[in-house]
């Protein structure tokens, strides 16, 4: 049962393109600053990295599963392509795909499977970074159908030198280990 | 029981009515899009068909309940108005009120009840469309007070064909069966 | 432990200071409204009153815990900082920090732990105003560090007088009392 779930998930894995389009250029003007109308583009790479509690990995793990249907359990993702389970998660934020490189923020808030045929989730969670060359917050709502080559989620604020950012972030597959973890790609 | 709350859920019944403003104008002006100024709206009527799991219908289940608090159970909506339920939903999108329509997309999220002394209830979810008309997604967050004629909640972001948007869905009672079965209309 | 939770919990009380900026003003314009542009900002300064279940305050518990990890329950905030637990509130809101104030309206929505090593939550929720001066709803999501003097959510968007607001909420703190209250201030 591990090794089928593992074996489909590991077709599911997850790369986040992020495209943050400044729309606050407007109402900036009207705040008096001045942000030029050509640029009104950021754009990020960033990945993610998320593992969840299995019951054994309090150390490492980076979420949990906190809610799930009457059929399923907290410590294994549930049947019918995990529909209904809910994961809060603080995963740490890097610039490469190396779960071990320097943290620029963390990832946190929530996501949960919505599908029962295949696998689908829905996000709502914010980027907060604090690195020498960001600080402030990005959030995100938005589904994220994982068959799908690319997904984009909606980028709907921020704050500090995000300070109402708008614009979608793109997710790509990058790589999964097991139900346990996987890994999100930004940029 | 049942009974009791199948009929006084009958008055919740809900209907989407969805205007969804443009108010990507400016955005994608800055970004050499050209788009009319005086045509910033755009709005839709469709449906949503939600039927909860009640612990036999996996096969029809549009929605599991996954959170409760710790009075209630997962597979009955809970006491007090079903205060702290949440359920996650993939329900079927169509263009008019009968079930069995054409499927133009998906409803996926969460929502939860909020409210001990009334019927009201809280949305974060997406609309997932991929029919001839429309290829995108589009983002919501908002209160939901059902026993209110009409709610609003907010078009908080879209992708696709919905890039950008932003604006308002209104939503309006349509029908309800029992506590399983809800239909949403949106315009 | 209830002490122990208390006493920890009490440094992490919460202000918040709601600067909502109207970003609608080009929307609006195309909207055919006038919104003078040098008056992008609206401020408002607002206290809403938490009052977690714990299993002996039904009556005047105004949150409750609706799902946790599986190593936490639902009447008591858990370990590991509350890591996992999620929370549906209707909180009333009042414009002084006094609970038994006047009410013009309620925080509806939910909040999560999202932090092993130091309180941290996250937002999704909605203002529903029904007063004299407001009656809209506005709807924020985002990250709230506890453990910063303040911290930044986004309003992602707003119905009523608050139609296509966007900006911030600034939170800072104000007074908890043990675990099963804390007090929240807007403006």
């Amino acid at each position: 049962m591990e090794n089928k779930r593992s074996s489909s998930k590991a077709t599911t894995t997850t790369t986040i393109l992020l495209l943050i389009l400044l729309s606050s250029s407007t109402t900036s003007q009207a705040m008096k600053r001045k942000i030029r109308l050509n640029q009104p583009c950021k754009t990020l790479l960033l990945y993610f990295h998320d593992i969840i509690y299995n019951g054994r990995n309090i150390a490492n793990a980076t979420s949990a599963i906190v809610g799930a249907p009457v059929w399923a359990n907290r410590t294994t993702l549930g049947d019918f392509m995990h529909f209904g389970d809910v994961i809060v998660f603080d995963d740490p934020i890097t610039m490469d795909n190396n779960l071990h490189s320097e943290t620029i923020g963390r990832a946190q808030g929530l996501y949960l499977y919505d599908k029962k045929q295949v696998y689908s989730s829905w996000f709502g969670f914010s980027f907060v970074l604090n690195s020498s060359d960001y600080k402030g917050t990005i959030n995100f709502i938005g589904a994220d159908p994982l068959m799908e080559k690319t997904r984009d989620v909606s980028v709907v604020g921020g704050t500090g030198d995000f300070f109402m950012s708008r614009g979608v972030a793109t997710l790509t597959t990058d790589a999964v280990q097991g139900d346990d973890y996987f890994r999100l790609e930004c940029y």
